[in-house]
């Protein structure tokens, strides 16, 4: 058996909470991160600054202690609140009555996650170290303190990778042999604006959904934050027509919002100081295999699989990597060899599929929902799924309100695109959906999946 | 207009071809090279020992003056040679009377371009030289001298980076924004073995083709060289069912070589010896984009479009870069931000389309060349191609006998997938495929393509 020892580069959310996990199994734990002590000093993060918590985030959240602390702040919203170019509104609910996805803030969450791991005295924290260097024959680190440049190197049994999309650990497996890779960025950027709390506090728009304006090419979308505010984020392509690149004078910036999202417009005051100030972010897509090197090195949550946003599923995913982990943990007796293997052998092929699910789902945020066909075929789907319960579970309930695995979400999503093109095909079936020939092609369809 | 100096990493075979061009220009040229001078040390070299040259790669051999020397040393392969598991041959040719490609020693080949660009006054050649870093925003690349350990550092206005799949000019491109990467392994490797020259001289086997033992999961393929023997190369999965993990002892060797490959077998005396000497080398597809960087950095060749042997393109792909880079050149009068840009733009998808190719004609090879259904697919192909020339030809023969963009040669091929697919569907086509369905499906394919 290992020395019960491990280092965890990366105290983010996915870190902090491993920390806390392994922590409860009596490890030794050095957790090392390159921001500043955001106890001390408070967020500071490249990242969105709201997060959008479902069930396998409350999962890992439960398992960590945390729920309790968390909900209290969580808004939930129960679906998506559509804005036409017109400022008519239509809401379409995410799941049944009851269900909703909850918006987190970023640091909060992580900040509770750091006092929980900080607060376990075999959980030593180390801040203002960049990892420049992992040797992984020897399972040594090399840190630099930021600050003053001094290096230090540590050694231990067990690594954790936690380090993010442009993870330092990662780049280290880079060099071993058969070492799969990608990164893909979308043509589209993104950048955070805001719409302040109503001035006698309160919410200016429902604070109950996840509102978008869908533009087909672009897309404008707002979270609500426990303080009353929104916080909107634009994504739009760098070049092109139209594009960031052709919003370059406050005026270009003010011309596009009035005629693309007028009712926006007129709750954001501070859009110009908004929009120079903060900054046009890339998204990217990255994947890799193995995750684990010998059973001493692994990689967890965005090191593994960065996602794009848009469905929402990064920290959740990330989360239940830590669920799953520590599931295999107890399942094989902390022998990290066969847990690592596991992990591998069951997780990738589910990092692959929310990776693929999120860039599907950024076509149908910015297009599909405002497309009249597309919220019949909703319609369809969500009748069906009432008739018919768990055997036409809508991929979206599977995603945000279960526990399935990505990748049987993946499939079924397939499956389910493949019986609804058939109804679409139906003549008239846009004047009447309700007709004996839908249940005719849904049994069908069940038979064949049999 | 900048200063007409360039740094060229890596004076492999793209390297070394593309300095001549550039030094026909008259530019000042710095051609580094991690291994020590083959002009004094022979070429030493961890790629396949030959290689299949086909129109592309005369093309630029031409341009660089040096088809003379290399062409009477080329061997001719006009079809591949089918051998069956009892040891039976058939032919299949490659393209029409006269058409062929060539098999073509790694190392002469280099050797005689590293010549030709050290005769050139403006080309400084630098060995044992290993490219460290490159500092993309001063164009500063710094090398350190193998045996001494000592570093230098050098400027230039154009860096050129040809230095293979495992690429230090790209990795440095992996910081800048946006910039997609991808390197997948096969599953399978390869392990190269030898065939002798007939004891009197001479070749044990038919010179003029490329041999091949298709065993569906894996092959064994053999080229002729000059001096009568074969160089084997084993394509076979790293583990599984068969694999070379399987194949530990020399009997374990013997009996796989006895069961699938008995005719090869007995011309392989030093199979043993090869086997166990040689390196069980992994396969990669390396994609990126974009392959320059502001105008001063460009990858060529392996470093940009890494793809796996199967259609003997790599080679023939990297010197083709060379070749419309050279006409880009003189199309933009040395514009070097607009050549990069319009190679970048013009490139990429035919390096992404050869890459998918090659992945194809791995199936193809091991598997389908076995396979009567296939035969009869390239029969009604060829008869296609005889009766209807340029409008109906093979993809083959676009690779291969043709400057045809390697991005259509792919829609080609899937164009004609589609009409060979309806073909093969056709009531009784096994027994008798010369018949008027056919045509009338030619017909009706080709309308809808135009």
């Amino acid at each position: 058996m290992k020395e019960k020892r491990a280092v965890i580069v990366g105290a983010g959310l996915v870190g902090s909470l491993w920390a806390i996990l392994l922590a409860k199994r009596g490890y030794e734990i050095d957790l090392y991160e390159r921001r500043s002590d955001m106890r001390q000093h408070g967020y500071s993060g490249g990242r969105s600054i709201n997060l959008a918590m479902s069930r396998r985030g409350w999962t890992a959240l439960e398992r960590a202690g945390i729920r309790p602390v968390i909900e209290p702040h969580a808004l939930p919203m129960k679906g998506r609140m559509i804005h036409s170019p017109e400022g008519d509104l239509a809401f379409q609910p995410y799941g049944k009555e009851g269900q909703a996805i909850y918006s987190v803030s970023r640091g909060g969450l992580n900040l509770e996650l750091l006092k929980v791991a900080g607060s376990y005295p075999n959980v030593r924290l180390h801040f203002d170290q960049i990892c420049r260097k992992v040797d992984v024959d020897s399972n040594t680190l090399t840190f630099e303190h930021e600050p003053s440049g001094e290096r230090h190197t540590i050694q231990a049994p067990l690594i954790f990778g936690t380090d993010g999309a442009f993870s330092a650990v990662r780049n280290s497996l880079m060099k071993i042999p058969r070492f799969d890779y990608s990164q893909q960025y979308l043509t589209h950027a993104y950048k955070e604006l805001s719409i302040p709390p109503a001035a006698g506090g309160g919410f200016l728009m429902d604070k109950n959904a996840l509102h978008i304006w869908p533009r087909h090419q672009f897309m404008l979308i707002a979270l609500p934050n426990a303080d009353g505010s929104f916080t909107c984020t634009l994504f739009l392509a760098f070049e092109g027509d139209p594009s960031f690149a052709q919003l370059q004078t406050d005026r270009d910036v003010e011309a596009f919002f009035e005629r693309y999202f007028p009712d926006a417009l007129s709750l954001m005051p501070t859009l110009l100081d908004d929009f120079n100030g903060n900054p046009t972010s890339s998204l990217v897509t990255v994947r890799c295999h193995p995750w684990q090197y010998d059973g001493r090195i692994l990689l967890l949550g965005d090191a593994a699989h960065a996602i794009v946003p848009f469905y929402g599923q990064g920290m959740n995913a990330g989360f239940e990597d830590c669920t799953i982990l520590d599931d295999l943990a107890t399942e094989y007796g902390e022998d990290w060899d066969s847990v690592f293997t596991a992990f591998n052998r069951a997780r990738v092929k589910d990092g692959n599929a929310i990776a693929d699910l999120a860039l599907r789902n950024f076509i149908e945020m910015r297009d599909l929902v405002a497309d009249p066909m597309f919220l019949l075929r909703k319609k369809i789907a969500a009748h069906l799924h009432e008739k018919h319960g768990e055997a036409f579970l809508p991929s979206y309930s599977m995603v945000s309100f279960s526990d399935t695995p990505y990748s049987v979400a993946l499939q079924a999503a397939d499956d389910q695109d493949r019986l609804l093109d058939q109804i679409l095909q139906i003549e008239g079936i846009s004047e009447r959906w309700e007709r004996p020939e839908v249940d005719e092609l849904y049994e069908k369809w069940k038979n064949s999946r049999r």
